[in-house]
């Protein structure tokens, strides 16, 4: 018995290290961006019928993981309110120490409102460069505007 | 007598209100891209002597303050662990929800190691659109590899 | 010198006990809704210039105040994580309580997504009642769907 | 053997996943509303005799789940103080953004005293907009004056 | 200019350390109980005008403080969440090792609801006992039933 | 293997609800009052052989849970420092609120000390109310004053 | 004014710092351990009228500091849960790493209740070793046993 | 498979409760101190390979058992960072309200630098007292300067 | 099925203990040095797989424990933010009270900028000494200039 | 009146951003090593009185001052619990990553027991590196063997 989305995310990573599989195949699988893919098998997404029937194909998941794939799940990837993984830490800490600068910059040119993390995409590429190849990562939200009444 | 490089920002804050000075006129004063000298302007960067003498005029600062602004600061703009802010949320949010996502798709790009947020730059653009304006945000980190030894 | 919105809201509370002004008051002077406008004067929103230089005359406020009231503020009007006051607890314990409810049912009406705090309205309204007046308040929030891309 | 509240509502969950059934078709069974249903499938109040039989008749429950939804729970839904789910976190966002306000026009109208979490109820209704539905959310609550003695 | 409660608070204690004046005469001197007064000048009640002025005379405050002890304080007299001194942490600790056991036996005897905190009474007194007096402590709330709509 | 006193009171936890026996019943097998009795079948007592006996019996525990009963156990309740169920957080909010308010009265009568939390009974009963029902709650702990030496 | 123990307790340290008093010093000439005397100059004891004339004199304080150090002091003199000073947070650690023993050989030799921090007294003394001196400090506190009823 | 040296601990206290063994019979089998020996037992010291090897015939452990007692573990023996059970908090409390007079004196007698809680000794004694038996303990630590270099 | 790196830490640990393998002897069999073949066995690293399997061999790990070896983990070793066990929280100390200093002394050399934790390298060596044996560590990190851009 | 050793360590880091004056310039100036004179002058550590008047001297401060610095002070130089600039939270890191490394590696080669950071020496020195130079830190501390008893 399934009771949990998290179980089901776990039997996709061990799937996907037993198998070898890579979240980018799993995205050309389902015609996605490999960054929604991904959140989707990570457990912050929800999947559609059809995708989730290919991806649990794909990672050989029992009828019951793939009808949880369709479920909305309780989001949230972080085990703790400050991560403690490196790579994951210098995302919080450009938030925290770009954080003011993002809400400067983006009020100054819009007026109050926040950019989205709702309708909102990532890509993320690799930049050759001689000195050492750089991650590029491209972050677009739509603004919405606070409304008065 | 300035104590803390906070009391700087208060005085530049204070004289941006009072005077109508925008972030971008600033990075202009100096050279620099907006994101790095609004940055700099709220306490998180030290500038160079020419630079803190520009911003000082600009802002009307004293001696003293454009002496802080060229010491390294303790930094991180966040009064708390989780930012309340609604604009600065969303972006602690994009970690909470995409953190593990980020985490794997760079390391099967890149293997082991993190995205720098040191060899970091950002670049902040409004994108017209129909069904109401974007933010874009690129981000642009070196790569860098644990290495084993 | 006033170098944080906090201070303005303190000046606004001071003179509102003082001068036995009504919040109600102050949104009909600037023809908004008193629930907007007195999360406004607590210094959870941007005013615009004439609503600001109203405001300043009905509580009596600085120039330096009228600008600042304009300014885009760090927003979250909570001392604590937890809030300790009664009343406001009641509605954090009504999230504690119903949040897996509302998450629920939303998701089963709207699919996938949130309701939007931003493109948001309240309005709070007393209904008399034999066995005791009851607060009814009504949230209108705008459903933002996630997308996939 | 059943230790604990929880593991009724892993059970429901489970089964509502598997079997399809809506947080609807639960109250319709019971005759109850659906935003009190669902907090109750949820863990959060206490059923009667014959509305738990129907439950546990329509999710498949033994006899001895049936017992524990008559139990009354150890209340709050939320896994961490503050919420990390971006449908939840929004009403925690509104709790904090508008705390003072909701606070100070209730006792301008009401004078000291809470809005009861207890004495409450609350009604989600979809409202159609052609720039995009709107999630409308009625909260009910008697007011309590604190006495003084 | 008083900005906040706080501020009226600390006047009250400076006024009562340095002038003698006991809880119980501020008490007799309104005409209600000690426990109500108390709470209500340590910034925890609001005040009608009579038994503020009252009160002010009492304690010397200015006409601004005594404006102040008529306003709906933002409750909560605690510096930590879990409390350090020792005479009101045996309270929390009453709390934590009790709590199951309230919650079991009102439940039992009324079924699901709470203790109300706001339509509440307290009321302390000592008990001469030959093996040392006790504090006793008598606390009574209305039920308040959880209704099912 | 029993490893925990929290598996037995699991235990008695999951009996109770199967068999329907009430706190008061288990209170007289052992000819204790309610409230101690509940605390200690909580988990927050040790029982003596013959009382661990008796309510072995009353809830069929084995002789290892039997021996259990007779340990001294690590006390405390709550799952979290500020409880999240309603009617045990309103006790906590009794504290929050009247916590300085207990402290002053108790130091005005008795002088520095604490009430002992130890030396301590508490007795629930309901008190009949046209207006509605009232859980009167008399607590009585030894006052121990602090010494100097 | 004097709103709190606090800025008496820093009247305190800083004279003792400008005229070189030594908390022996102190604690002779009221005729009590330097244990006790030194825990009162901090603010976490209260001094009876001529014992706290006597210090007042010693460390030049005026009449209402002295009237203060008569009230009972909100206690606690860590300013985080967890001690940062290493002197301090050893103790911390001695409870963290022996708490358990300290328990469970306290109720092997006395049964269940506690070791009193009330009726409680402390004793530091240097103890010569030619191998390092030691600190000895001796901690003495009445047992009192939880009570059934 | 044993995986973690808490897993051992649990099996020592089912033994101790079934078997009724003391931990003074512990550390007389081993001819150490009681209070040394029940931080072992506890999972916070490590023993040797006699002493492990006695111990496992006392209480009837595995070899696997056995030689995790002979690894050194990772201490801290208290589930939250301020301990609920009332016997250990007091000693949290002592800490608490004594710690500045702890650090003043050993600093007066003894100049900068820390009392050892690892070249440390604790002895656990109950003094006869007509007034109700006291807990004596003395703490003996080896004084270790700061050094300057 | 393994879902988690975790899971592969405690089958090393197990193994470790049952048979009496040194860290330093898994170093050796991969030809790197103890620290970081050390850090990977405990979870932190990602060994290429060679190194896995050769130390699935040295630890008899089944395969699907090798291959979860050479995927990059969730970083972070400690169970709680401070740490509890003494030898660890030693190095936390040393960060809290030496932190400021580093910070100071590396600005002052280099300038603005971090001391790599990626491009980093640690050694443990014991240094023999009449007083007493040392533990002496070398750090080795690039230093990483913040840009201006 | 100086009432806080932090505050003597805002007069020296003010007048060492007024002055110029460097870290290594005022550990010249006592004959002692830049990493303890700099933890000292950040509030860390105590001076003997010729060092205090020599850097009173340098920096200007008040004979109130130069006492103070001859004070053992309350220790802990970082504002939050997780340090948020980037330069000291790699070094938390490094405790986070590599913790229970050097934890093993520790008792590996001497048993129980922890490196001391009282009787410590920290070198920080700056390595070139075509490839970017390097800090290199040497930490040494005296091994303390946890001692049975």
């Amino acid at each position: 018995m399934i009771t949990d989305r998290a179980q089901v995310t776990e039997m996709i990573i061990s799937a996907k290290v037993t198998k070898g599989i890579k979240w980018s195949q799993a995205a050309e699988a389902i015609g996605k961006s490999k960054e929604w893919t991904t959140a989707g098998l990570l457990g912050q997404m929800a999947f559609d019928k059809p995708q989730a029937e290919t991806l649990g194909k794909l990672f050989g998941l029992t009828d019951e993981a793939v009808a949880w794939l369709q479920i909305v799940p309780y989001k949230g990837s972080l085990p703790t309110a400050v991560p403690t993984d490196p790579l994951i830490y210098r995302w919080y800490e450009i938030v925290n120490v770009y954080g003011g600068t993002i809400k400067e910059l983006i009020h100054e040119e819009f007026g109050d409102g926040i950019m989205s993390a709702i309708d909102f995409s990532m890509d993320i590429q690799r930049q050759p460069d001689p000195k050492g190849d750089r991650v590029n990562v491209v972050l677009s939200g739509k603004f919405l505007p606070y409304k008065s009444y």
